[in-house]
This record gives structure tokens, C-alpha cells and sequence, in this order.
């Protein structure tokens, strides 16, 4: 294929198997990012609706109902995990801080209903085990919602890479920085309290872009990993990472050099470097993806208009109407989980971790 | 001042006092650099002039002093060694592989010429050593090659960090990769063979660049690395580091994570992203570069003309005629060779590295 083909192959939404059907989401967790981001999503998806809203306050769920005209229920955490208003709901959207998704999706899955649940997909690896260990002994499908996998442009990457248009991948880099403080103007905020957010902030929140996406454009697993890790701000002494610096080798022998940090100028990026060309995602991760192609050939640029979290429903929902297996599923997440793990491991003993 | 006053910073050598004079170059070491390189930016430099050429083989050394007008001498490495044509030249450009460098600098000290020699400035610490106290001994002067320092994007990358236009930095990035082979189409080059090289090929010859010029750029020092290298392709058997992945933390509480690669596409950038924007030098190191600076103001991207080689040389011979000092001098050099020594150290334990 002409390199002026590939733009074009990511037009289409290459995964839909089912043109009708809607699953019905009650959504846990009404933060800013539910608000913001999945309840416009959810509000153009065809596949997928939002008809519960569940918040630790009847007021702020009664709110959402209020303003969104498929949310006709609204329930309490207390509420959900009693079993309310089943009928109402197929599927629920787990987006709570991380150290609480393990307890509403077991409620989900005691109520029968398959989840997608936000990443990291807990706040550490042993939460993240039960967590896998209740979905696989129930018929109840678990995906962890890594938004980069659905991704128009990212999707075309990673056909770009096995076409081989880069060659043999050889290095990664990966960054994603931002100000988190002036997005969510809360020193209190959940991301840096480790009871909540679990190992860190930067790694846990932001670095798991870089080794997430990287894993799938690589289709490689992580095995070891070195990192440093500082937090010099007064805001940030509650968490090891408020900035962070890590490596990681994979399967393939690929290296990838990363950094995260949660107290600076808002930059994303993501680079796979081959022995014949290399590829670009700037910005990658925040909700915005451009892919920049380059090799001897000659290179191409493209972003596609698409809706990250409608995308992520949407493929979602295809799978659960089709009856299909999912992709990332909690055995993916929890390898990440253990990867961060190994990272703030690393960092603290000032050694390489192996990933077992 | 207003940010579209930036790239007009750039376009002066800040560093020039003098106007007239010339400095007559013994060149030392034929290679590829010095042949595509190093001799034409001296037939354009006005304080700086090629005079000497000195080989292995004396037919190397004709060959160019008969190419060009300027090169009336042609040396062998003995001839130079035992002080012939000393009154054909006033200091010595070493360019020879890094093993070598020492016993050419300790000639021209002993001849009492300044020097300008490649980086890294030898193939070990202790070699470096040798060479910073002979020259700390004598009246001459030592300065390492780091082009960079010189560039004049590079420069004004260095004005926009300190006028706090990009905020605190607190990460840096920066990557080196090029295929070797297909550059220098020889199995047997001394960049592979750990006997001339020093530590390693792709760390030593491509890492250090992104290493040296975020401590020109930061104005800090490396004081712990940890690293990972590997060497899959047959080619680089002999040197740990065809591949490598290393961080680095600076004085100033900076991390760098940085890959270096000899045998990957030909890309280089550095970027250093800090609390209120980022700047990026993309590409950086292969004698082309662009700044790019971006914060909430806006940004721009500047690239001057210069012809990087050129305004090394106008810069060295610029201080040798106002009998003023350089930078970089040998002690910089020094600290780059102990925190290679310490990314090779890092990686074969498997350990975070001090700087002692």
C-alpha cells in the first residue's frame, strides 16, 4: 500500500459487528471527568445510553438526572450496591477514585451486569486481582477502559507498525504531563491522597498512557523497569511521584523512556522508533491524537474528529450486543498494575525490577 | 520582552570581541567528520583557518592539504608527535576515534598549542583525567567540542529557560538514533570495537548529546543515572549499547529520560518541559536544529542558518585571540565521561548510579 493509502484506514470503525441495539449504562462516580467527557459521549453514542446516574450524594445524582434526558434514575453508592433499580441499567461505567472501583464492580457483578471500569483499574495489584478473580468466576464481561485502544489514529498506528512501514520497532518514548492542580483546584483532590489513588499520582494517573499505549502499539508486554521519582512541592507530599522518570524493556527487546508528571505544562506525547522510519502521536493522550509518520518513503500527518470516550462505548457495547470478548480485559489491566507497581518499586530501592 | 522578540536573539554571536586575526588549525584525524565537516566550515570561518593536516598515512594527509588551498602541510601522526611543522600552526582540532585522543592532546601540550578536541573527550575516565591535568599543568588551553553550546537556536533555547518562559523545568527528553551502518559501511569501525571507542557506541557517541546539552541548557549536573542496553544484532556484539534507555537527575532536581540508539532511523530532539511551557530542539543534533517554544503566551519556532562546525571554531579561536577562557572546558568533559562511565555501570547492575 502507498504510504498516501493510510490516512484512509482509519475512516472506519473496522471493530462493529452490530448496527442496532443500545446497552443502558448506569454511571458510578459523577466527577469531572464523567461530567465533562462521558456524559456528552454517552449523549451521541448510538450503541450506548446513560439512563442511571450513582454519586455519594442523592443531590449531585438527582442533579445529573435532571440535566440529562436519558438519566431517569439516580442512586446512592449505598443504593447501587443494594441492588436498585436493575431493570434500569445493563451495564455500569466504573469512575470513582481508584481505590473504591474494586467494591462497586463486585456489586455490579453480584447484580449481573458487566462493567467497564476506568484505569488504573484499581489501587494496587492484590485489589486488582480480586477484582479479576470475581469477573472471571462470574458470566459477567470486565473491560478497563484504555480510550488509546479505540482510538481512530491510534489504531492506525498500530497497523502501521505490523505493515512494517517503520521497521523492526527498536525505542519508545512516552510523556504525558499536566498542571493537575490548576484542572482540579483541590489540595485535598483523591489523585493525591495514596489512600484513594494507590501507588502515586503521576505513574498511576498520567505515566500508565505511555506504557499502556505502548503495549498495544507494540503488542508487547512489559518485563522490567528502572525509575526515579520525586515530589519537591509541599502540594504533593502525600504522593512519592509527583514527577517521574521511568524506563521499561519488553518483550520484544524494545526500550521505552518515560515520563509523567502531574505539576506541569499539559504535553503529551508518544514516539515508537524502527530501524526504517518512525512514528508520532502529538499530542497522544488527552482527548486529542495526532499521528505523524515519517520514513525514507516520505511521511503523512492525521487526526481524525472522533469522540475518545464515545469510541470507547461504543466498542464497548458492540462487543457486549455481539456477544464478543473484550479487549482491554482486567488480566491486561492487572498486568499494568503490575508494571506500576514494579515502578514505584524501582524507584524507591534504586534498582531494575523484573516484572515475574 | 514580548515573545515574537525571542528569534531575533539568535541571530548574533553574543560571544564575539574580536574582529581580526587568524588561528591556524593543525587538523588531527582524517575522517569522515573532518573531511565532510570540519574543512569546509574552516574555508568559511574568519578567525579560524585549516593549515595542517595530520594522518596515519601520508597520503591521506596529501590527498587533502592538495584538495585544499589553505592545508600547505601534510603530517603523519609520528611527525606531528615529535613537534615538526610547529611554526605552520597555532593550536590542534583532535578528531581521531576517542581512544586516541589523549596521546595527540598531550603532544600539542607538550608543543604548547591549545586544543579543541572531539567529544567524548577520551575513551575512558581515566584517560580523561590524564588529559585534563596535562593541559591544567601547561599554559594551554583545552576546550571539548560540544557544538551545541554554540549553536544559535541552541543558545536562545538556553535565554528562554533563563528568563522563565517555559517556568520551572522539570522534565527533559531528548533522544539520539542514527543507522550507523548505513552511514559508515564498515563492520570493523572503531565505533564498534570497545578498544578505541571506550565504554560502549551509542551512549558514547549519540547519548552524550542530549546528556551535555540539557546541562548547557539547564546550567545543572547529572548526579545519578540508571540505565538499560542491549546489543541483539550481531554487528554490535563487540559494544553493550546498539540500543540503550537511561535516565538521568540533575543538581537541579531535574530528570532526563533519553535513549540513544546506532543502529535505528535517524532522528534526534530534546525537549525540556517545564512548569509554564516546553521548548524543543526537533531536530537537535545532526547539525541541523529547530527551537520550537510554546506556553500560554503563544510560541514560535526558530532555525538560523550556521553552519554549526563554523561557529565552533569562530567561537574557540574568538577566545584563544582575546586570551579569554572557553567553555566547554576539560572538567565539563570530565563529568560527561563519569556519568557514561555510570550509565554503563547503571546497566550492567542493574542499579541507579551515584555521581560521586
Amino acid at each position: 500500500m502507498a504510504l498516501e493509502g493510510y490516512p484512509s484506514l482509519a475512516t472506519e470503525r473496522d471493530w462493529q459487528t452490530v448496527e442496532d441495539g443500545t446497552v443502558r449504562f448506569a454511571l458510578v462516580g459523577l466527577g469531572w471527568w464523567t461530567q465533562e467527557f462521558v456524559v456528552p459521549a454517552l449523549e451521541s453514542a448510538s450503541l450506548a445510553s446513560a439512563t442511571v446516574a450513582v454519586s455519594s450524594s442523592r443531590e449531585k445524582a438527582d442533579r445529573l438526572s435532571s440535566e440529562v434526558s436519558s438519566i431517569e434514575t439516580a442512586l446512592t453508592y449505598e443504593e447501587f450496591q443494594e441492588g436498585e433499580a436493575l431493570d434500569a441499567y445493563d451495564a455500569v461505567y466504573v469512575c470513582t477514585p481508584n481505590a473504591t472501583h474494586l467494591e462497586y464492580v463486585i456489586a455490579a457483578a453480584d447484580h449481573g451486569k458487566d462493567v467497564l471500569c476506568e484505569k488504573p483499574m484499581e489501587a494496587t495489584v492484590e485489589r486488582a486481582e480480586r477484582m479479576t478473580e470475581r469477573c472471571k468466576g462470574d458470566d459477567v464481561t470486565l473491560m478497563i477502559a484504555y480510550r488509546m485502544h479505540t482510538e481512530p489514529v491510534v489504531r492506525l498506528a498500530r497497523t502501521v507498525i505490523e505493515r512494517g512501514l517503520i521497521g523492526t520497532p527498536v525505542l519508545v518514548r512516552g510523556q504525558n504531563a499536566q498542571p493537575l492542580l490548576e484542572m482540579i483546584d483541590d489540595p485535598d483532590q483523591w489523585r493525591l491522597d495514596p489512600e484513594l489513588s494507590g501507588y502515586g499520582t503521576s505513574v498511576m494517573d498520567l505515566g500508565i498512557y505511555p506504557l499502556n499505549t505502548a503495549r498495544y502499539l507494540l503488542d508487547a508486554d512489559p518485563i522490567a523497569v528502572d525509575a526515579m521519582m520525586r515530589s519537591p512541592d509541599e502540594a504533593f507530599e502525600a504522593v512519592p511521584d509527583e514527577h517521574a522518570a521511568f524506563s521499561i524493556e519488553f518483550d520484544d527487546g524494545t526500550y521505552a523512556a518515560c515520563t509523567a508528571s502531574q505539576n506541569a505544562y499539559d504535553t503529551t506525547s508518544l514516539e515508537i522508533v524502527g530501524t526504517e522510519g518512525k512514528l508520532t502521536l502529538d499530542p497522544a493522550f488527552h482527548m486529542e491524537t495526532t499521528l505523524g509518520v515519517t520514513h525514507e518513503g516520505g511521511e503523512f500527518e492525521h487526526t481524525v474528529d472522533a469522540d475518545q470516550m464515545e469510541e470507547e462505548f461504543e466498542y464497548f457495547s458492540n462487543q457486549l450486543l455481539a456477544d464478543e470478548p473484550v479487549h482491554a480485559d482486567g488480566e491486561h489491566g492487572l498486568l499494568d498494575m503490575r508494571a506500576i507497581e514494579a515502578i514505584h518499586e524501582a524507584a524507591e530501592r534504586g534498582t531494575r525490577v523484573e516484572l515475574e
